[in-house]
């Protein structure tokens, strides 16, 4: 990774604390791991979270895919800048049905500019987890004074 | 379209209310205008659709935009036909700060099993529209005995 | 656009012949017309084009569709700004087996550095022209001082 | 992998031998290793590969990555399946400039009519080999009576 500022103890706590505000606390969405480069999130599954199929929502998934994306992005940058999704691309691999959602994000590539980074969704049924979704999303880093 | 089935206007009736349940109610997204092969819904944004950074998250624009094309689809074939999400893409083109978004969705291409739908969302600003993403969705149509 | 460089027919003339080199030159892709943030081009199918069976292989038009909107994007930026695909998603909605291939492409946001395009590739049949691929292209505006 | 058909010997000489025709036996790229669920292809880079930068070309990469990608779908499902590509989305992580690359296709997931496979491209520099690309690519797996 080029930029490889040090991912002080503070500012995890700050990320793991920031990470859900917003519409992603609304749609109870929790970081739970942190690490340079990686981060993880959770969902508790509600009846606000399915479609009228009874799956988990879609939307829910690319959410957190995105979301947790754009913090693993932060893991890696300094503090004075922001990320920015550009696109992403997620593929449904099976039907997500159970009680969470965990999903773990890497960065696979950084740029000075450009990071993409990867997230997988696993469904947290009563028999096992099951990858229910793969993303790539790519993201931009920029300096906040330039926003 | 090969999926010739005509939109009656119970099955238009029934689709404008099916829209918007679960996950889709809860973040406050409706539908608006239905057409065969196009379909239209809007989200007033609240406190809880925005980001850290103020912005409306990335999540509820892809929400809208999947759901949208889904229910587009959901025009064209017969009633006995589910229709799932096999993998989407999209571009966010500009940061969404408005009061509302209005996304419009319509069918590119209809094969027996695979549709495909192109979703654009546009940021309703006191200063005008904006178009802020494009998005392509493949979907699956199953017959509802094969699920 | 931002970029409203205006496209002098210097620009232009330069476009269409730089368009086919390397590559897109062995390929046989050629440029066919040019407008400001549009492209246009074509390729006579040849044995070389095929897959195993016998279809248009998805890697030739694939091809076309990058490279054609990759100069799109130059018909909108100044002469020292050269274009990179960051990446790109593309779908096939029709099996192609015709003569020829059109692709006909567009930009449909353009930012100081983030350009996304458009392309769409017809398949050219003895019984008229029909839509084979869709694709959102997203391209990076670099100074040429800076690569 | 639901679709566990053996990966005979037979079938392997045959799938590395059928790899590269048409389109791609033009373009150079050969099959290098097979094994269930995984298929590896090279490519040694010439003057028809690159760009006018002198970059290898982003459509010999997704090329590549798209039919790697089919050839590993193959090692999976039975003689009389056909493979055809839905759609693909692919990341230009770093630019390549090297002698070859090396693609290493593997399935992600497989469903009974949708198998979705991940390529990363590497450019094999004098200086060592680097990950220029990633891509997800979905496939659809068809009865060769139904094609």
């Amino acid at each position: 990774m080029k930029q490889g500022h040090e991912l002080t103890r503070e500012r995890r706590d700050f990320l793991k604390e920031d990470f859900s505000r917003g519409f992603v606390q609304f749609c109870g969405i929790n970081s739970s791991k942190i690490e340079k480069g990686r981060f993880e999130s959770t969902v508790t599954i509600g009846e606000n979270h399915r479609t009228q199929d009874n799956f988990i929502h879609a939307g829910l998934i690319a959410t957190m895919s995105d979301h947790t994306a754009g913090y693993a992005a932060f893991t890696i940058v300094a503090e004075n800048i922001r990320i920015l999704t550009i696109e992403f691309k997620i593929n449904f691999l099976k039907p997500a049905y159970g009680n969470a959602l965990q999903c773990k994000s890497e960065i696979i590539s950084a740029g000075k500019q450009i990071i993409v980074a990867q997230s997988s969704v696993y469904d947290i049924r009563d028999t096992g987890e099951k990858l229910v979704s793969r993303s790539t999303i790519t993201l931009m880093a920029i300096n906040q004074d330039k926003l």
